[in-house]
């Protein structure tokens, strides 16, 4: 008999901090797997702040509410114990949407189950430049944002997970790239180490008076957070200006809706494109961003910072880092 | 000598009425032509809500603000009296942005200017059908927004001169089409004459409940006003819909900037895509929209109604009715 242990989601959050106080650490036995059902042994698990939005009671959200009394539900890593689907065998390396748990069980097909190559020499790289962050920050950048050899590209959460890996792919593009994170460690981390040409840390600086340095405006914004980071760029935007919107990291802990940028007539004005975009809509073409990701890793052109916790019962705490931007980098739990 | 009765703009406006306090009619003999000008004998004004936004001191609009004590400018259609440029002889009608006046004097490449086609029976109809708001309907609606067959457009000011054009090229492209507007008559005119499948009438309904009748949501938002009537949309569109931003006539009565829509949230939760456009960046494109615009015309399918005021004195009423939202259809001045 396998046994599992798992967080529990007992209570909407409050917040962004002590989640402690609306999540429990349960064991019970796995129940008998159900047709098609896979069972992970799961080596690592993924700190996303999209998660957030799951906890909320919010019915506008990109899905519905997670109802209270489930498992927590998040990126797991590991290997396959015990299968009922012949794609994924007991011994290979998986990953996918599973629970915050030891053992997750997943669907393949609703998990968006994958498994992953195991020539990587890191495989937490399957969370990082190999991940959906990193396919996020692809999509956004190239894609949505649709940025162009010479423009400048704005990053908010420029140090964080996905926004490292945006700052990078730009810089990688041929973009010049602009990194907005909150404090001098953060900054100084987006200049050495990813080599973005201005870092800004929006906790010390008046970001708009930096960004009205940027000669010609900035061509391409990939945004993490809203709110008055978004405000800032939008009034330094140059004319056809492209915005993707990859998350409101500033309105997660709020079970209302964050107000609209004071400066969204800027989008008439300069006509801009302002886009939002959802990676999990993007899966299927995981296998096609796939390469592009790997050539730059191994060429050393896409790093990741990993940001790693021990243990499953310190995953609301690294969660909270996460949320509130203690990290640099991927926030990963080691079980 | 030729004698200019012109308005002059003397103070920015405070609000959308009573421009006679900000404005002066003027008369004076006109400067000889400098070289390359052309001089018109206007027949028809046409009153532009975007032209709103050059009365006032804001320097973040489309463009720096008209300086004080300047001819006020705006579309014009007439005939060319005087001409220093070979492609403008006299007596040819031609339309362009001119002043306020009943004598306008134009660099035409500035002044966008087009001879017009003599074999279109109402000459008004190039401020109409044929005019710069229909082709901003028809870019909005079928290139930013990008609606398609079968799907659901929704259009605000939906029965002014640009509005009422989308709703009628929505239903042209095959769309179902939800046209908002305020007040029992114009939503008469938007069922009756326009064959709209569904009006609102904003002043007397509940927007956002009648939105929530469309099934599905709305895939395509025509927006020409912002502010309470974007967020009543927002909160109804369907995933992956698109919004184009013509107008934000909510706002221009302000010298500051209106707050972004309360819903913006929806643009990530929806991945919605919403785009500013500014027809004068289309203008070296009238001639490819014009054909199919005069197709629509001739077969009856793009019907314009007229509000047309006499005389260049009362210039400023029949600009306070367009602004106020008094008219139905396309506001002009006959001198």
């Amino acid at each position: 008999m396998t046994l599992c242990r798992y967080w529990r989601l007992d209570r909407h959050p409050e917040g962004n901090t002590r989640f402690e106080r609306f999540l429990s650490l349960h064991e019970e036995a796995c129940a008998p797997l159900a047709p098609g059902e896979v069972r992970i042994a799961v080596e690592w698990l993924s700190m996303d702040a999209g998660t957030r939005m799951w906890m909320s009671p919010r019915t506008d959200g990109y899905q519905p509410p997670l109802p209270l009394g489930s498992r927590m539900v998040g990126l797991v890593l590991g290997r396959v114990i015990e299968s009922l689907d012949p794609a994924y065998p007991p011994g290979v390396r998986v990953r996918g949407f599973g629970q915050w748990a030891d053992v997750a069980t997943v669907v393949p097909a609703l998990a968006g189950l994958e498994v992953v190559d195991e020539t990587v020499a890191d495989p937490r790289q399957h969370f990082g430049a190999l991940g959906m962050n990193a396919w996020t920050a692809l999509v956004g950048v190239r894609e949505v944002a649709a940025v162009r050899p010479g423009e400048w590209l704005a990053v908010s959460a420029a140090a964080g997970a996905t926004g490292s890996l945006a700052c990078q792919i730009g810089r990688n593009l041929g973009a010049r790239v602009v990194g907005i994170a909150g404090g001098a460690e953060k900054c100084r981390f987006l200049l050495d180490e990813l080599g973005v040409d201005m870092a800004i840390d929006y906790r010390a600086e008046d970001v708009s008076a930096r960004l009205s340095q940027v000669p010609g405006g900035v061509h391409a914004f990939f945004d993490n957070v809203g709110g008055p980071i978004l405000d800032a760029v939008l009034g330094n935007m140059a004319h056809y200006g492209r915005v993707a919107i990859c998350g409101m990291i500033a309105g997660y802990d709020s079970d209302v809706a964050m107000p609209g940028p004071a400066k969204f007539d800027q989008v008439l004005m300069r006509r801009l494109r302002i886009e939002g975009f959802f990676i999990p809509d993007f899966l299927e073409r995981g296998a096609e961003f796939l390469p592009q990701l790997r050539t730059w890793l191994d060429e050393g052109r896409l790093a990741v910072r990993f940001d790693e916790t021990q243990g499953l019962e310190n995953v609301p705490a690294a969660y909270e880092r996460m949320l509130t931007g203690r990290n640099i980098g991927k926030v990963i739990v080691r079980l």
